[in-house]
């Protein structure tokens, strides 16, 4: 088997576990958060920055690398890790998720989904066999069945149809995978935020025997309360002995809940995209360092913090380069919000290890919490910008 | 003295010399390229990565940061190598030439240059005595007179009016230098490409004794020939314990033929400029990485080049980046380009060692220029986009 999860240790208090995954790339320590490399890059970043700050298993995207550079020249390459240079695993989606939130003029059928490219119109077609085909030709660690991510909210009638649809769509992944020795394919389950779809999607998806399940549609604009809710009715019908990974979920406080919830794997784009903006995560919120009031402030973005930008630089210094448009700033904000989640599932995995975990919850979101509502009411300087959707 | 340079040998064959110049903040070997970081950062790169491609030393713009982040929070910050987190020797210029070039509805008076900025247009006064204050506040270890950069062409009544009035600018700026044991003044000789305006301008200019001597006002669209001339009249009218400058010239060749002609230091943003549009520096002349032909090109941009970027990475993966837009393509680019000057000088001071300067300068100057004519008449794949201006 390409991929094998080990369960090391499970959470009294809650459904968290501490485990570890091991890959044809290395051995990945959950629960893990994935940074996000789109079009084979982790954005702003080299493959070294990354592995310096903690993280050994990247994300990277099928519709992106299939439109550009295409996958028969990545598989020339010698695969994606190759191309690429990065030495740890990757996981890759399908191209699910982005057919249905980029491309234009799409149209599902049973066979796949026609579309046009978001770069040149140009017209495609992706179905289940045709996913697994660039996946393989990718040649990631861990590759994603191809379904349908149904946008919120969305009706009980096409929810259901749609899972359904999704379930055979990942039978037709499951026969189609060419390299289930080096490549370890997961399920994922659907259903939007019905709990009755949830239980029949995962009842299904789990029939197909999956070596790792993930969790779709959700972090798509649904009340926090629903997704905790929707997490809470599926965790448990998911097998004990596999990996489970919630999909495009970052922000701190969703990896604690999630956690806490049973998830073991992670990823979205949030943290390098508000970097972009010069947004960072400190551990009583987010704070935006391209502000004004940060013009001749000499402190690192976050005392104590052991990421290279707070290292070495002020932050009137990371201020100075995004006014100045320079990409070092971009960069620096980026590898502070990485070293942050990497960091906040390093200390996760601790507290699970010394079984204070229910402590360390409590803890973060209090604070986390307290200061969010503080910037939001005015009470604390640094209003961070409105938080961008947390798309995959 | 806050710099010294130290005469370690001349070459037979040319007016070129291998030395030493001692700073506050180490020692550089020269002949040396500087590497242009206009706005206190190298374009794209890490402190750590300019210094691992083998740069010493650094030149920052006083224009620039005057502007934003202004030079009392440089200060402030304790000074620009803190600031920026540059462990290695500094040199800013004056912003004259940036005033001529950049700034809008500028008036100059014997007493200095009204301007406004190009970012937000405000207005704003430069005088000798204030740019040797900003460049006092910034710290770097050489620091430049505020001299008139003329154009070219230029008028010989104007361009002796010109040189005048710069010479008796250098001596406002010597007078003003407040920090004479920890900065290096240096002086300019102007003249435009007028044989007659170029001794008289480093006749007075040595007259005022500085530690050491740049050229200015060439590399400014004049032919080549006509920069040789200029340099083949003034360098011996420099002293010769002292090091010579060659302001904003940085391609192969010219850094190649400079050396020859008794220039120790150099520095232009062509190399970074010129990466961020994709083109690349071979041993035969410039290439257009970002070009079709090498969408399935797996080999590094030169062969046997021991750069961060041709040690890990494809033409096609940094032509996938950069079609992409993807920052590291812009990243992996100038760390080739720098690293293949940096290393071009490496190359010239061995050679000055071994006595066989001469040789090496027929050697490159036959295998670049027939690259580049062999592009240009479209007998070589990649030909090389327009060549830009060599702007400092």
């Amino acid at each position: 088997m390409a991929v094998r999860w080990e369960l090391i240790q499970r959470d009294p208090a809650s459904m968290a576990r501490r485990g570890r995954l091991h890959t044809p790339h290395g051995v990945i320590e959950t629960p893990v958060f994935m940074p996000v490399g789109t079009q084979a890059t982790v954005k702003t970043l080299s493959p070294e920055e990354v592995w310096d700050l903690g993280a050994r298993i990247i994300l990277s995207n099928t519709y992106h690398l299939y439109l550009r550079p295409g996958h028969d020249l990545v598989r020339e390459a010698g695969g994606l890790h190759t191309f690429m240079n990065w030495p740890g695993a990757i996981l890759t989606d399908s191209g699910g998720f982005q057919v249905f939130s980029l491309s234009d003029l799409r149209k599902i059928t049973e066979e796949g989904v026609h579309f046009r490219s978001h770069i040149d119109g140009s017209s495609h077609f992706l179905s289940p066999e045709k996913a697994i085909e660039i996946e393989n030709a990718l040649g990631a660690d861990i590759i994603m069945a191809f379904d349908e991510c149904t946008p919120w909210p969305c009706e009980h009638d096409y929810a259901k149809r749609s899972l359904e649809r999704t379930t055979r769509w990942a039978a037709r992944c499951k026969a189609a995978h060419a390299r289930p020795d080096s490549q370890a394919l997961f399920g994922i389950v659907q259903g939007s935020t019905y709990a009755d779809l949830r239980r029949q999607s995962a009842a299904e998806i789990v029939d197909l025997d999956f070596p790792g399940y993930a969790i779709g549609g959700l972090s798509v604009g649904e009340p926090k309360e629903l997704m905790h809710e929707m997490l809470e009715i599926t965790v448990p019908l998911l097998p004990g002995d596999r990996p489970r990974y919630l999909m495009g979920v970052g922000s701190p406080e969703d990896l604690v809940e999630g956690v806490w919830r049973g998830i073991d794997m992670f990823d979205c784009v949030l943290p390098t995209r508000i970097a972009r903006h010069g947004t960072v995560f400190l551990p009583d919120g987010k704070m935006t360092v391209r502000n004004a009031e940060f013009a001749r402030d000499f402190m690192p973005i976050q005392e104590g913090c052991d990421c290279y930008a707070c290292r070495n630089y002020s932050r009137a210094y990371i201020r100075h380069l995004l006014k100045a448009e320079e990409m070092l700033g971009l960069r620096l904000c980026s590898i502070h919000n990485l070293r942050f989640l990497v960091r906040l599932m390093e200390e996760i995995r601790a507290a699970l290890e010394a079984g204070r975990f229910a402590e360390y919850r409590r803890e973060f979101l209090s604070r986390w919490h307290a200061g969010e509502e503080a910037r939001r009411t005015g009470a604390k300087a640094g209003p961070a910008e409105p938080a961008l959707p947390e798309n995959r």
